[in-house]
């Protein structure tokens, strides 16, 4: 029989291997052939389906993106009272274990490529809105509020500025967290993130 | 006569040549050569200065962080009411004009880079702390209180989270504001500082 080979499938195990090298040694080190060695294929391989390192990188960081949107909307339909679920959501942005901490370096990583190469901008842009929407859905749900129907829009006057704070508060946090792992290991960064959403709390039910 | 160099002079002009090429084109982009070429020097001239492009790195990006310290120490001795001495301070970290941009995006980069080179563990670990400082400073002020003789020590348990916090806060609106220009301009960067200032400032003296 002939060997079948499920494209999707074969893409998205070359985005993971490009993941590992970018967590692990650096944008830098992340070349066709680097990913080809980590993921035990043919250069040709890699080649055959990314032309460039920007296309396997966009692949990889968008395959990222949706990965990280789907484990949020599992925790969002689950059963559970508000302020645990909101930490939930949060934590699963910040760099807790080695899978996402792997994801922020490349997030990161792409954020500085961005600079200096438009082919991210879209990426770049979405990934602004898209934790923006998660802060509404954050202060809504600790307001004690149903969520709006359409979370690309600005909270109310009352609670939007607490969703901008949150946002910047979040992306700081990570930040620290992935950079200076000593000063923030896990159990603190969780400290801060419940410390925070107890403050907001308090701010937006006054 | 003969021609007299200064070299600690000559470091400092290599090191700006360094974030210019950084902050337009990237930290890949930032070899011995490249910098040579922003400044009109010879290749030799640089690797006279500096044997690698760590050592050159390491050199520039001190130099910047003293240059950003010595301007938050001015803006400290000026005279001028609590609140608006803090949006000037705060206002120094932040990438609101073309140098603080270069500033910003040559922090970022090294951060980046430090995941995988150890070289700039020390001053990854500085920087933190430094910016910590700043926010205890700015705490202590909003609250109206004498700012404590020894920096580096945790504020009392009523106004930590809150330095910590704001510390989060601002390396995110940093991040934010470099990574996503087009969506916060540097008059709406100001106006988030005015506001979070303006609720940390409500907080503390509460």
């Amino acid at each position: 029989m002939p060997k079948v080979v499920d494209h999707g499938e074969r893409r998205s195990h070359i985005a993971q291997a490009m993941w590992r090298v970018i967590a692990r040694d650096g944008l830098a080190a992340a070349s066709a052939r680097t990913v080809a060695a980590e993921g035990g294929w043919s250069l040709g391989a890699v080649r055959h389906y990314f032309a460039s390192q920007d296309e396997l990188l966009l692949f990889a960081t968008t395959a990222m993106v949706e990965g990280v949107t789907a484990r949020i909307r599992t925790v969002l339909t689950e059963r559970r009272p508000g302020p645990a679920r909101c930490q939930a959501v949060v934590e699963h942005l910040l760099p807790l274990d080695d899978e996402r901490t792997g994801e922020v370096r490349v997030w990161l990583a792409v954020l500085i490529r961005a600079h200096v190469d438009s082919t991210f901008d879209e990426l770049r842009i979405a990934g602004w809105h898209g934790t923006r929407q998660i802060c509404r859905l954050v202060v809504t749900e600790l307001a004690g509020q149903s969520p709006p129907s359409d979370l690309t829009l600005p909270l109310p006057r009352r609670f939007e500025p607490h969703a901008a704070s949150l946002h910047a508060w979040l992306d700081g946090l990570t930040l620290h967290a992935a950079t200076v792992p000593e000063l923030l290991p896990p159990d603190e960064v969780r400290r801060e993130v419940r410390g925070q959403l107890r403050r907001l709390r308090a701010a937006v039910s006054a």
